[in-house]
């Protein structure tokens, strides 16, 4: 089939599943955008600037499966560089497409706008194969080629992909296959698979305190189900690490908890650490996932990846996690002895007062408020930090970057999901100092008429670093916004309900009441107030971070957040 | 003298003239955050977000020489890194301090937060390699040797450098230099520099039509003066290109114009074209600052840079253009005649009337607004354009990207001129599509009580893309803001005075007006309504990004904007 290297890149993109394109025109893209335009599918979301366009872009893929976003050369792409490499950190599958110089003016070696502009070249590609996984500079010879390969690459590993397309190729004709793209995974090596799979049902069928720990590839890599099979069938316990909040039912007796090394609750401890046969699911050792390494997982875990697994000395490549999942719940014998089911009491949230909100009511009482299926979008700091507390109904997402950390993230990412999922309720829990960076794309989320909660912690400053350092430091400081007025100033047609509460009776009638639009909650709490786990994460940051000469240990230092 | 390696970085920042360093505090470089606080001086100017401090660090440097950044790991530097790389391209001196891993991590080989997570290390600082003239990573070792190549580096190549200091050592006391860091350009060869300037006057003795050509060296390396006298003495005409925007007296009967290719008038080819011994200051062809290489530099032009200097087939190295110059006015003889000062007639600016403000006349009575010694910060696209065509007072400063082009660039750029220069009038020229990008940072200008003008022109979207493609397309349009009631969200104590204008009286009467505060004007205008230069311009980046098969080719294609 005859087809433009444009339109064939946006008819694979459709063939994947891609439903929306995130990103900004520039005169090196445009023409994409007019194909794009024209065609009338993927939809076209224009974001306030790139970095948004990439929250947005990683937001979509993690609730869709796969992400896009559109930039230009240089000066968009360098702008949205710190969602892809987030995307790289935190494992998400986004494709980057940068409308590139033309290729006339790379032959000639002519120097143009949006770049160095110091007679080198390549210098963006060689910044994004730095954060991607893959990359490719499409030309008539090798797009149908490549355009499958970045897609692929990106599907299968979990990972961002850099492509360029320069800006006077769009429209040239090229052939290309008949037959659909399908997002296939990359298919086991039955040999190993069936070894791999002996091997730990010969550990399970031994074991005696088999359990599961789940690090973010468990959700990333769709296995959330079969995990869930397979513990209910042997009756393994399952842990999660805060990469992988929601990916397991929190009310079911199986689940265990929350694994943060010594920031556990015993008893999650006792499952994980004590486990003879812990079967983790794409485990990642960092500070801010094991507390500070003071996790202690069995020298006999087995680990598994999404093509591979670690079992003792031996390490089996080409086995795919879908597949091996699969065979391990076929042949693996039901448990004689179904785990009596923990019964947990619901949260303790006493009735609201007209006492000043605090955050342990806080958080408590937005536990309640969340419903089935529910997505809640989680700015890094204290908001992930109350979030990661709260139990979670069934069939929940949650997103938000325990690894990549960026601040301002959740309020992209808002858009993303509400574009990947607009028929689910959207919960947004985010600080006014995160929210600070990324505030405009408020604005896109009221021109598509999206209706999500939003929950603003006003404590005027970065509270996550009053707890490193800086209790009451200028540096960590913001400037007091009007927030509740934000969404009539980025919406002339504005019909969202903006609420200021300062008490706990304040939050329980918004919380009660039915709304119809947009609903905007900014809620006053002390500056010097946070979630407990915050300060004692804050002392361990402050350790880790500046070691014995640092800072928090000096007599007059300006300490962090007393505990 | 002993010293910890942060107040040593300070010392060394405060000794260079630094008086505020911008940027967004992490939990990286908390230790550096405190040590400034500590120490009082230089300012700390938090921002919104890393993009807006790279912006506004650039602008900071174009005004006052050097500027500062600082930032956290990964996700802090990333973030900034288009502001980063575009002072590269546009050739100033900012210097980017990122708070790091701690080297006790590196050393351990932990994996860490804000970092990709797949055991790699040293990304970022390759990432950085490809957009900054150095790099460094501090230790206590080698901190003396770096700090000092670092800011020379940056301060004589006038181009970004990147330093990466590590989170668990700010506070090692190291021995330390006592003499205080100079500024001082690298020296000239003697020899070299007596050679080459014998070659140039030998050439100018000869020559009948000597002129000048301005590229942005002529600014940045601060020789703006001998270059006005060296004309003076030779009676040299001046030409600028774009990126040079008041780099010479305006009013000077020496002026002659902007030099843009084809797009220039014609006597300024005349000028440039004809000269038979034309200096260029740091000329660089770009499509942009060429009018797509429709340029004509005479064979026979002599290239000056910064340390270097091309005649002919000859080269002279380590030749300082401030020295250069300054032989150069010592040796030259003053030309016989002078030459006769070219009589501009005053804008013609038509009384304001009722009707709707157009383009025309909106620039028109804007330039007649105009004082000498004006900052005038302007966005790329539409403002670019009309604010180029502006015939400027004399002392003026000009604020723009002619090269790197990245919208929003001008709103963070005016936070660092207002720091740099309080005592003058500065002027915001932007545009509804650029000012969403970065429209936070006009709460730090608030915050910190500066009392810029701000016009903004609502056209709703990117009109300088509809220029190029997609007159009418969606993916042109911009959401459209209550601009004017942005002041008040971002500042409780806002003493701003805010306008709309819809016609040449409205505008008229606001430019007219005592004012107290800052001034923030929205400007309506017709969206197809642009600068002829744009259009002029768009219709040549059509041609130059998308070539013969080009969209703006197809019979049926949303074309640009016509002229």
């Amino acid at each position: 089939m005859k087809q433009s290297i444009g339109n064939f890149l946006l008819r694979r993109l459709d063939e994947v599943g891609i439903r929306h394109i995130f990103g900004v025109p520039g005169d090196y893209n445009l023409e994409f955008m007019q194909q794009l335009e024209d065609r009338g599918a993927p939809a076209w979301i224009g974001t306030c600037n790139e970095l948004n366009g990439s929250y947005a872009a990683d937001g979509y893929a993690r609730i869709h499966g796969l992400g896009v976003l559109a930039v230009t050369n240089g000066v968009g792409a360098l702008s949205a560089i710190n969602g892809i490499a987030g995307a790289y950190s935190e494992r998400v599958p986004v494709i980057c497409i940068c409308g590139s110089l033309p290729l006339r003016s790379l032959e000639r070696g002519e120097m143009m706008h949006h770049t160095l502009a110091d007679g080198g070249r390549g210098n963006f590609y060689r910044v994004f194969a730095e954060v991607t996984a893959a990359q490719a500079e499409l030309s008539p010879e090798n797009a149908v080629v490549e355009v499958d390969r970045l897609i692929l690459t990106a599907w299968r590993r979990k990972l961002p992909v850099y492509l360029e397309l320069p800006s006077d190729i769009a429209y040239i004709e090229i052939d290309t296959p008949d037959e659909p793209l399908r997002l296939t995974p990359a298919p086991s090596n039955l040999e190993r698979l069936e070894a791999c799979a002996k091997a730990i049902l010969k550990r399970l069928d031994s074991a005696k305190s088999p359990a599961f720990l789940l690090d973010l590839d468990a959700d990333r890599f769709g296995v959330s189900r079969q995990i869930s099979r397979l513990a209910e069938k042997l009756q393994m316990p399952v842990a999660i690490l805060n990469t992988c909040k929601a990916g397991f039912d929190e009310t079911s007796p199986l689940f265990t908890g929350l694994y943060l090394g010594i920031a556990s609750a015993d008893a999650t401890r006792e499952v994980v650490e004590k486990s003879d046969c812990l079967l983790t699911i794409g485990l990642r050792r960092l500070d801010s996932t094991s507390a500070f390494f003071t996790d202690a997982i069995p020298a006999s875990a087995i680990h598994l990846k999404g093509g591979s697994v670690n079992i003792g000395l031996n390490n089996y490549q080409a086995v795919s996690l879908p597949e091996l999942l699969d065979e391990l719940i076929k042949k693996s014998d039901s448990a004689s002895k179904r785990r009596a089911p923990i019964m947990r009491p619901p949260p303790a949230v006493s009735a609201p007062t007209k006492a000043p909100l605090t955050q342990a009511h806080y958080w408590k009482a937005l536990e309640k408020f969340l419903r089935p299926g529910d997505i809640i979008v989680v700015e890094d700091g204290t908001s992930f930090d109350g979030a990661t507390e709260m139990r979670l109904p069934p069939a929940c997402s949650f997103v938000g970057q325990a690894v990549w950390g960026s601040i301002g993230y959740s309020v992209g990412a808002l858009l993303g999901t509400l574009c990947a999922a607009p028929e689910r309720r959207h919960i947004l829990l985010v600080g006014d100092g995160s929210f600070q960076l990324t505030a405009q794309e408020l604005s896109t989320i009221l021109r598509h008429d999206f209706k999500p909660y939003i929950f603003l912690i006003n404590n005027r400053g970065y509270t996550i670093e009053r707890a490193i350092l800086g209790k009451n430091a200028r540096y960590n400081d913001v400037a007091n916004w009007r927030y509740t007025d934000l969404p009539s100033v980025f919406c002339r047609e504005n019909t969202a309900e903006s609420y200021t509460v300062a008490t706990e009776e304040d939050l329980q009638r918004v919380l009660d009441a039915p709304h119809k639009g947009l609903v905007f909650v900014e809620a006053l709490m002390d500056q010097n107030d946070s979630p407990v786990s915050l300060i004692r994460g804050g002392h361990a940051f402050a350790d880790s971070d500046f070691g014995p000469t640092g800072p928090q240990f000096a007599p007059d230092a300006n300490i962090p957040l007393p505990l």
